[in-house]
């Protein structure tokens, strides 16, 4: 059993930054961890618009807390993001977020992330960096 | 792209009961949606007492709300549960959850569920019910 606390983990090395400032995430569960899944908590910048589509990875995203829209870039449709909606990206979606109020929010992705990856310039995480 | 509301889940056939009375759980995400997950949100309810062991599944719990513990029965340790803690079952721990006040949490199940299960006699759930 693997017990790990929201403070701690933003406090240590798995909580990530984006370089361009516009999201920051704890990274709860790694691929290391052997769940077959990784877990984050992610912070969304207040004002951040950011494009984003995973090539290589399934990913949910729960909102806890904020307000902001995903617009599906493959039909130009506009959801908002508010607590209680997920959206579930089961197509690679191409997507554009765009932050109102710091939206944090759950996020799963298979296969598990390592921990190590950035976005390429598509948005993307590489397949497997181990 | 999945876009779902927690509120229209919990309206829906996907919002299970426990026949005990301690626990819901809103499937937001379910096997047939092809994430290679399923992603609840579950409702502990205060005063309850439940033991589980997910033999054919690994789980992960992020508490958003709520006060109560965990117990690992493979070592008697018990931790406590509130919001911002996570517990991954990495091991397939035996375990008793004790709920002080009622508890939120948004769950992550590897292999999905596909939503038919119930607990059986250990608190497990069924390898594949499809």
């Amino acid at each position: 059993m693997i017990v790990r606390n929201l403070a701690g983990i933003r406090a240590s090395e798995c909580n990530i930054k984006s370089e361009n400032n516009t999201w920051e995430s704890a990274r709860m569960l790694l691929k290391k961890d052997g769940m077959g899944f990784s877990f984050h908590i992610t912070t969304l910048y207040a004002g951040a618009k950011i494009q984003l589509q995973y090539l290589n990875h399934f990913e949910s995203v729960f909102v806890m807390s904020g307000l902001g829209s995903i617009q599906n870039l493959a039909n130009g449709e506009t959801h908002v993001l508010e607590p209680g909606v997920m959206y579930a990206l089961d197509k690679h979606d191409d997507h554009i977020l765009r932050i109102e109020k710091e939206i944090t929010c759950a996020c799963t992705f298979n296969p598990p992330v390592s921990g190590r990856e950035v976005h390429d310039e598509n948005g993307s995480y590489p397949a497997d960096v181990d």
